[in-house]
C-alpha cells in the first residue's frame, strides 16, 4: 500500500453515523485520531513469477553497448522491474535468473541500484534448489552477499522412486540449514510444493515435522496454493505456524486438490480476507510475495488483479 | 464477483478460533452456516473508459465480410467486450459508440447478442448528453430499445459565460425527463462533472437541488471522483441521497481538488471501503461501474487492479 494514502475518509467505525451529519464529511482528518496503524507485512512479488522473463544479462549487456559505449549491467533493461513499476509493488524476492549465484560483488551492488532505481528493494532470496552441502553452504554465502535475510530453499536428497528420479526432503540437510541460520543470522524458509510432490514438503506440515527441534530460524515459506491444493487450509497453517512462517506465497487456485491451478486472486477458492485477519492476528511482519503461475508468458495483467485485489482485501479488513 | 466463489473458508467473526483447533480447519463449510448475503450491486465498466476503443462498424463489417461472405454485426471484434472479459466483468453501461443511437432494432439484437457471447450484461445506457426536448425524447426511446432500465444523462442548455460557450444544468428539461421517467418506467440517472464544469451538475449536491421535488426515477450517476474532487464526500452524498442514486461511477483521484486527476484505484485518496460499506448500508442494488479516465489509449492494466481492488474491498469489508 502506498503509505501516504490519506485516510480522510475513515470515519469512526462504519463512519457511517460520523459522515451522516457532518456538512463537509471528514475532508479533514476525523477528530478522534483517524490514525491507521500500518501492518506489519508488505506486499511483494515472487521472483519466480517471471520466470518467461530470464535476462541473458551479457547479451543484453552486448546490446547496450552498441548503443553506448560506457553501458554497464545498470544500463540493460529489466522486465520484472518494469512490471513492478507498473503495478506499484515495492518488493522483490530475487530469483537466480534475476541475479546469479556467481554474481560478482559489483553485479550484486549494480542491481541493487537498478532496483532502487524503480523503487524496489530485493528482500529475499530463492526458491534456491539444494541437494549437497556445498550447494547449502553456497545458498547461504549467497543470501549473504546478496544481503538479504530471508532465503527460500528447498534442501533434497536425489531418490529413485517407482524408477523415476526424484528430490526428496533432506533432514540430513537441515542439520547443516540449522547450523547455517545461526552462523548468518539468515532467516531460512522451506518451500511447500502440494501434493505434485508428495516426497518434497508438499504442506507446511510436513516442514514442521523436519525442523520443529530446530533453531526458529529455520522455517517455512508457506505457499497458501500449494497448501490449499493439499486439502489443508492456510489460515490454520499461519496461526499454527507463525513464529516459523518467514515468507509467504499468495496466490489463489481453483481446487483444493490436486487438480487446483493458478488463477487471478479474485478469482479462486482460498478466502484471502481470512487469511489477511490471520497476518495481523499473528503480527505477521514478512513479505506476502504474490506467485502468479497462470499465463506466464504474459503474466502481467493476471498479476495487476490479484495485487490490486490483495490490497483491497488489506484495505476492506481494517 | 464470481458468485460461484467458495466461503469454505469463511469461519465466524475472524474465524481464528474456529481454525484453531480443527484438524481440517474450514475445508468443508463451517457448520454453523456460512452462507454469505449477497450483495445487491453489481461491479461493472462505464462504457467511456474504453472511449479510445470506438469501432467503426461499417469498416470493421467490411472488412469481416472479406473473410466471411456470411459475417454480421455479431462477427466484428470488440475491444471493449474483449477485455470485460480479460478482467471477469459482466455488466457494462453502454455508450453510444458500443450502440449508436442510430441502431437498428437488428443492430440492437445483435449487439445484445454479442455481449452474451462474452458474458456480458449492457445494464445501462449513458451518459448522453441532452440539449434539446427533442434529444430527451430520443434519448429515452433509444433506452428503451435497448432495453435498459437506466439512462444516465445530462440535461444542458447552452450557455455563453465570458464570451465562451458552455452547457449549463437544464431545470427546464428535467422538467420534461420527469415526464417521460414515468412515461417509460426508466430511471434516470443525472453525472455529475466536478469543478471542471461548475455550471453543469458539479456535484450530487447540485443536481439534487434541481430534482428533489420531482419523481424519485429521476436521480443520480454519483461519480465518486468528480464528487471528491469538489470537495465533497462521496460516502455521504450515497447516505444523504441514497434513494436518489440510480448508478454509480466508481473511480479513484489524486486530489480533493480541481487538480485531482483519475488514478489505479488503490493509489487514491477516497475511502474505498467506507464507500462499500455504505453501499451495504444504504442497501444499493444498482451498479458500481468503473470510469477509469488514466491512461485511456492503453487503460486494461490499471482497469485490472482497480476492479481487483473494488473486489478485494469488496471480500474485505464482508
Amino acid at each position: 500500500m502506498n503509505t501516504t494514502r490519506r485516510t480522510f475518509f475513515k470515519h469512526a467505525g462504519l463512519g457511517l453515523a460520523a459522515a451522516a451529519g457532518a456538512p463537509a464529511c471528514a475532508l479533514a482528518a476525523p477528530a478522534s485520531g483517524g490514525a491507521v496503524k500500518p501492518d506489519a507485512f508488505t506486499v511483494a512479488l515472487a521472483g519466480y513469477t517471471f520466470n518467461k522473463f530470464k535476462i541473458d544479462k551479457a547479451a543484453a549487456l552486448a546490446e547496450a553497448l552498441k548503443k553506448n559505449p560506457q553501458a554497464t549491467l545498470k544500463d540493460i533493461p529489466d522486465q520484472t522491474l518494469e512490471m513492478l513499476k507498473r503495478i506499484d509493488v515495492n518488493y522483490l524476492c530475487i530469483k537466480d535468473f534475476h541475479l546469479p549465484f556467481t554474481s560478482t560483488d559489483e553485479d550484486i551492488a549494480a542491481f541493487h541500484e537498478k532496483c532502487k532505481s524503480f523503487g524496489v528493494t530485493g528482500y529475499g532470496v530463492g526458491p534456491i534448489y539444494m541437494g549437497t552441502a556445498q550447494e547449502v553452504s553456497d545458498a547461504f554465502a549467497y543470501a549473504k552477499r546478496v544481503g538479504v535475510k530471508v532465503l527460500v530453499g528447498v534442501p533434497f536428497n536425489p531418490v529413485e522412486i517407482d524408477g523415476k528420479k526424484k528430490r526428496a526432503s533432506s533432514p540430513e540437510l537441515l542439520k547443516l540449514i540449522n547450523e547455517k541460520v545461526q552462523e548468518y543470522d539468515i532467516k531460512y524458509a522451506i518451500h511447500n510444493h502440494g501434493p505434485d510432490m508428495p516426497e518434497l514438503f508438499p504442506t507446511a506440515e510436513s516442514g514442521m515435522e523436519l525442523i520443529s527441534a530446530l533453531d526458529k530460524r529455520v522455517g517455512l515459506c508457506l505457499d497458501i496454493g500449494h497448501q490449499y491444493r493439499d486439502g489443508r487450509c492456510p489460515v490454520k497453517a499461519l496461526l499454527d505456524f507463525a513464529d516459523r512462517v518467514h515468507d509467504i506465497h499468495i496466490k489463489n487456485v481453483t481446487a483444493a486438490d490436486k487438480s487446483g491451478k493458478g488463477i487471478e486472486m479474485p478469482r479462486g477458492q482460498i478466502d484471502i480476507p481470512a487469511f489477511v485477519r490471520a497476518l495481523r492476528k499473528v503480527g505477521y511482519a514478512g513479505a506476502c510475495s504474490l506467485e502468479y503461475e497462470k499465463d506466464m508468458n504474459d503474466p502481467l495483467l493476471g498479476i495487476a488483479e490479484s495485487i490490486g485485489y490483495f490490497k483491497g482485501v488489506i484495505a476492506g479488513t481494517r
